[in-house]
């Protein structure tokens, strides 16, 4: 299988660093092929702009989207977004490291979301209907592909329970999972995250890397986070709630779970 | 007042354009004082890395907390961190506004805070003991001052309803409204989001505005969202979990507001 690893971290000799290696080299081994975007080395451009479509009339107001949509139409994006494209459209999963910084991704990693999620390519796809509203949460380009969170935190587990104070890791990843990933047509397996990293010593690194050497090896076997899709029937369509008799004492994201 | 802005949008000529320049004119006909920070005219910087700290030895490893740390302490930042930091330290409140990318804020707005918010000044801060653990959630340097959101999305509010499909939008919100901005002490009021941003009209415009200008005005007297301190007594210390006794019966996000 091919695997694309989009790793967000600044120092490469740091655990993040030892752990995209470790993630690397099992895929590896396992017989799989990984390409490493590595957005840091790359120096990859975070900030969505009108230098984005180049061949735009520039007489003309940058509209983030619309502009999107026709350079991805016709082919004109910046070489670097669809380079990012291509890669995603080889893979047959993909993995995003970062650290966790103010409870989401860094910058240059939203920012490769923000570029790389051409409308027509990741959002905008499909018609809308009175029984489909596009491809996504489910469907898209992405579908058939399998997605994986690798995230390092410095605050304790308990921190991130779901009477911690900084709310459940689980609804502070659901806008990354659902939101990003789903979006396009991922399924999505539980992220592996690693807390309390200032206090990495040996013994540790040795029983994390065995745990997550067994989610890389469990990769397409995992049973995916079971997210409701969209145009399956539980929706209203165009309002886009829970129908009354799906989950009908739920608000929230665990509502979109099945 | 002093009022600082901070504006993420790729193009003035927009429904953000608009809806800047109407807050910054309503505010000063008001009499408050007001920086705008245009990221994108700025050409913000948005990746934080080693450049962030320039004085650090380059021998060693970058680490992003740690070297924040001395730089903030050293007075050794790079300046366009430390123009921020004077302007939040000015400001009697925060107006942060944003298109929504992704469910988030935009790349270049995400790197604001990655950088912006060092070590020694956003987090890091106060003394870790039995009864506390260090200032932040209420309290920090920002204690004493309000932040609001202004957000922009093409979705339909529905999407973003208690059972809609994208998550609500509250809770979409929190890891930026309690992860970034109560957590340094900001008080924050509830959010001003205008839904469906394509369907805008010249007579939605007008209402749009009169309702934003409403909010403006009530910035200083609105009752914030009621989070709980972490240092008041209701969280269990270092763990940080909800006592037992505090909303026994909620879990998540919800359990953190009174």
């Amino acid at each position: 299988m091919n695997v694309l690893l989009v790793y967000a971290h600044p120092e490469s000799t740091s655990l993040n660093g030892s752990l995209r290696d470790f993630t690397v080299q099992r895929l590896q081994a396992a017989g799989h092929t990984v390409q490493v975007s590595d957005l840091y080395a790359m120096k990859w451009k975070p900030v969505l702009d009108a230098d984005d479509a180049p061949q735009r009339d520039p007489s003309q107001p940058f509209h983030a989207s619309l502009d999107s949509k026709r350079a991805y139409a016709d082919g004109t994006q910046a070489a670097d977004i669809a380079r990012e494209q291509d890669k995603l459209l080889w893979a047959d999963a993909l993995i995003l490291q970062f650290p966790m910084w103010w409870f989401s991704m860094p910058a240059i990693l939203k920012g490769w979301f923000d570029r790389v999620y051409a409308y027509g390519f990741a959002y905008g796809v499909g018609e809308h209907s009175d029984s489909r509203w596009g491809e996504r949460y489910g469907e898209g380009k992405m579908k058939g592909k399998r997605a994986m969170l690798l995230v390092t935190t410095g605050g304790w587990e308990s921190h991130y329970s779901p009477r911690g104070i900084n709310g459940p890791m689980d609804d502070l990843l659901f806008p990354i999972q659902h939101g990003i990933l789903y979006y396009p047509g991922f399924e999505v397996v539980p992220p592996f995250v690693v807390y309390r990293t200032s206090r990495m010593d040996e013994a540790r690194y040795a029983e994390t890397t065995a745990e997550l050497g067994l989610r890389l090896d469990e990769l397409w076997s995992a049973r995916p986070i079971g997210f409701r899709q969209q145009n399956g029937g539980e929706y209203e369509i165009p309002a886009l709630t829970l129908k009354d008799d799906i989950a009908p004492d739920l608000e929230g994201f665990s509502a979109h779970i099945r």
